[in-house]
């Protein structure tokens, strides 16, 4: 349940598509960490560009770091836009100070933006390169900064420009000490051609390569090429990993998306990258699959907001869920929530005038023999309805639970037997019963469910009748207990059948069947539409069992 | 697709539990509203207290509100902490310079911390009543925060200390001019007596008075009382909402939960409310509904992070979706997902030695024969599979289609009685062949898929047939296309069978297949446990599949 904890050290974007915004909170959530975030300076933006920005003072920068260390186990820290020199520098004195190892930081050199606002002044390049890039597990440069820290590493600049430079130039940053390097190559345009061609002087230099191919078509997938381009043709866009460790490399290849929503697309992929550290990824190499197939997918479902670069779809993985978790002072959430759904049919059904009369003692006779004749014949589709759920069943436990149930209607039956004498209704004639039509709706129903779907959806078939019954037998028993109630105990003829429901036996039973829903449903949450199944169902039932009664009321077959 | 701005002035947490970090993103996220924020100052906190507080320069207040307001249409205003008079003159100032109309404002008045910083100056507090709220929808104080607001409406302070008085300072606090006032009681104790003693004052003076009881039992939940404390001893906590129009009131109860993940219970709340309202709630009582019970649900299933009052759990309504998005380049997601989750075993099915045999024209005659008799069988349980697939089926379009499968199988074994009579093999000497088996393992499997789960798992029990015989039509047509192919078309004997599965006709029934996969994976977007089923049926499929062709090579029954 406990979710690890992220730190980023970055900027601030009031629109929300880049800075600590976008990444710390969207990012993570989307991938279940826990996001701490201190702030380095307030910038004005929008999905148009920079329009201006205002430092944090250093110290508060430290105060605000203070605060989260002394508090927080941080585990993985994602540096963005750190503004000055003195920023920087007080960001590494400060985790000097709170650790004696330091986190896993993954280093995103922001320094410029797209519409050329400076993020990181010239001194703060410097302290960056000397002081954080050393410490840090993973720097993860765009082509216009890789290039920026190379101008001074090189004596002359690197230029990157095609696949082959960018491995060059990845392979240069490492002298700047970090773990790993990580250039992104959302601006460079790559056929599948040139990936072909480095992974064959590679393998001739005998260097250890891993290629990751992402949304393009895989071997055996001829039935799927129909609408997809020529791999020839298709622009990619391939992130470059090169590793100190083994000199390991990766290429991260895939179709490059045509899109506007890419506001904040860097700041994005590395907080998604020290997620998946945070989540404990394997390997670097598996983390940065993961966060650059993440990204990829909140590109490409995005929707356009605001007239610039709009932001990615930070929350393309996650749904809402529809039942409430299990509490312990609120123990049946989702029988809460389907009693809820129908709670004018479930009243009518388990306060039917039959039942009120019952209690009363004032039903006529007729009409209860009616029902328990007609409920002997219902009990054998509702036994029947078990059997096709340990049919159904894909557990030892689930089979055992619904052969117990059999057994149990078994025993209710003999009850029932033993009953319908008291009122002279022999076996012989109870076999004899012609079945009535609200009798035959209910059965049918049940076990026409029991064809068509699953067993979940069978089990919430069953349950109208075994809640609804328990619930009828405790009201009757609460009811007696009022003052003045209108129940009659003495001398009612029917009072017994209270008994039996509400007694030990039958609500064990119903416990059990609450338990079994309730399990069910978190087991195998509900999305919309099953939600939706589950509850016509769960009503139809009820309504079927009012039908029930007011089959009995009218003497009806 | 699109989703709603909701905007957020307040200052930011370090911590994530309060400020921005907490009410913007992540309760806007979980309310599927695009969160914008400006920070009106930064402060340094964690779980255990504020240790710091540094105000933004009301100047970039501006800049910041500027640069959103210029570019996203924004629905609904949250205000939290604004720190100074000054920022709160500049943001009503801003807000009336960039709309006609302003949008809906609710004002949370964030004074004073629990730790006891100044969040709101006196003079602040000043401009806060007298320009700001009068804009606001609602106003959303807790009982200091109220009895602070009034000390200045009434010459003498009203002390908030029980139900009756929280509505009577709920009321007076309506003077200050908002639409309405949600005064929220998370600080005093209420019984259910309470609860009735106002409900029936009200009654006589003629008040209208909602009453919305949320995770408490309702009638007819005898069943559910088991585990449930007795009402009457139950502590509650109690919301109060008044209104001006129509001076509609109301109460939200629920019980007091005990738990010191808290922080930040009062932002959760009033950003849930301007997501509720973002999203078009009907009416200000039913958004407050669903947002208490948001932020209830979210103190509830928070788990412990630092040392004091932790965050809340602000995504507790969301899942993770496992199936990517369908996208315009990326038509076939789901049946991608699949052939990778057994990229082997797929492959070992598709690329059978039959198959290259059958390709090269070098597959034994006998071989060919004892398949082609043994599919005759397997079709048979195929044909009746898609009988139960319509028996399982809820919609006309479904009982369609799979009547028309069963149509094209019909067609298919006339060709194939006609082909077999190519290799002297008689209709009656078909029907005498014994059932290997394989061929029964794979038939009844579909079967017993299809009697265990719904339609949606025996479809994907049919898919591995339906799909890999016209991969494998496509591939052998691929490689024979291929310079110096190693595939045989002419004086093949087989080949013909290679055409009729990369046919129009078979490419075609392929195609809907896909397509009836992929909308079955997005309108029923299956839970990790169902997703895992899935696979695991289309997994075993391939398995039987490439059984199939074992048994034909080893002339097995």
């Amino acid at each position: 349940m406990s979710k690890p904890v992220v730190l980023t050290i970055a900027g601030s974007d009031p629109s929300g598509g880049a800075g600590i915004q976008a990444r710390d909170l969207k990012t993570f959530a989307a991938h279940r960490c826990y996001g701490a975030s201190v702030i380095t300076a307030l910038t004005a933006q929008n999905t148009t560009g920079v329009q201006g920005v205002h430092p944090c003072p250093p110290e508060f920068v430290v105060q605000q770091l203070d605060s989260v260390f002394e508090d927080l186990d941080v585990r993985v820290i994602k540096t963005g836009m750190l503004h000055s020199s003195d920023i920087t520098s007080v960001v590494v004195e400060t985790l000097s100070k709170h650790y004696e190892r330091i986190p896993a930081i993954i280093c995103d050199p922001v320094c410029v933006s797209t519409s050329g606002h400076t993020l990181l002044d010239e001194d703060g390049l410097l302290v960056l390169k000397t002081s954080l890039i050393p410490l840090s597990l993973l720097i993860t440069p765009n082509k216009s900064e890789a290039e920026l820290l190379l101008s001074s590493v090189q004596g002359e600049g690197t230029k990157i420009h095609d696949l082959e430079s960018m491995f060059t130039g990845a392979v240069r940053l490492l002298d700047l000490n970090p773990q790993a390097v990580l250039l992104k190559g959302g601006h460079v345009t790559v056929h599948m051609k040139d990936v072909i061609a480095v992974q064959e002087k590679f393998e001739a230099e005998g260097i250890n390569l891993t290629v990751v191919k992402q949304n393009l078509l895989g071997e055996n997938m001829e039935i799927l090429s129909a609408f997809s381009d020529d791999l020839s043709d298709l622009e990619l866009a391939v992130d470059v990993l090169v590793e100190k460790a083994d000199n390991r490399r990766a290429m991260f290849v895939r179709p490059r998306i045509d899109s506007s929503s890419t506001h904040g697309t860097g700041c994005t992929l590395s907080s998604a990258i020290a997620s998946e550290l945070a989540n404990g990824s394997h390997s670097l190499t598996k983390a940065v699959e993961k966060a650059t197939m993440y990204t990829y997918l909140a590109i490409q479902s995005a929707v356009p907001i605001g007239e610039g670069h709009g932001p990615l779809n930070h929350l393309h993985n996650i749904r809402h869920s529809l039942i409430p978790h299990r509490m312990p002072k609120h123990l049946y959430p989702f029988t809460h929530m389907l009693i809820n759904s129908c709670a004018t049919s479930w009243k009518e059904y388990v306060e039917h005038d039959f039942v009120r009369q019952l209690g009363q003692g004032t039903l006529d006779r007729a009409r209860f023999i009616h029902f328990i004749k007609q409920d002997y014949i219902y009990l054998k589709y509702y036994a029947r309805a078990y059997g096709l759920l340990s049919a159904k069943s894909t557990s030892w436990g689930a089979i055992q639970s619904s052969t117990q149930t059999i057994l149990n209607i078994l025993h209710e039956i003999e009850n029932h037997k033993a009953s319908c004498l008291n009122f002279h209704i022999t076996e012989g004639e109870l076999d004899r019963t012609p079945e009535a039509a609200a009798t035959t709706a209910y059965g049918a129903f049940i076990l026409d469910i029991g064809l068509q779907g699953d067993a979940n959806k069978l089990t919430m078939a069953l349950m109208a009748c075994l809640l609804g019954y328990g619930e009828v037998g405790l009201w009757l028993v609460k009811e007696s207990r009022l003052p003045g109630t209108w129940v009659v105990q003495q001398d009612n003829p029917y009072w017994y059948w209270a008994q039996e429901y509400s007694g030990e036996m039958y609500q064990s039973a119903v416990k059990i069947g609450l338990e079994t829903i309730e399990l069910m449903a978190q087991a195998d949450p509900p999305n919309k539409a099953r939600l939706k199944e589950w509850i016509g169902v769960w009503e139809k039932c009820t309504r079927l069992e009012k039908g029930f009664w007011d089959m009995a009321m009218e003497l009806k077959y």
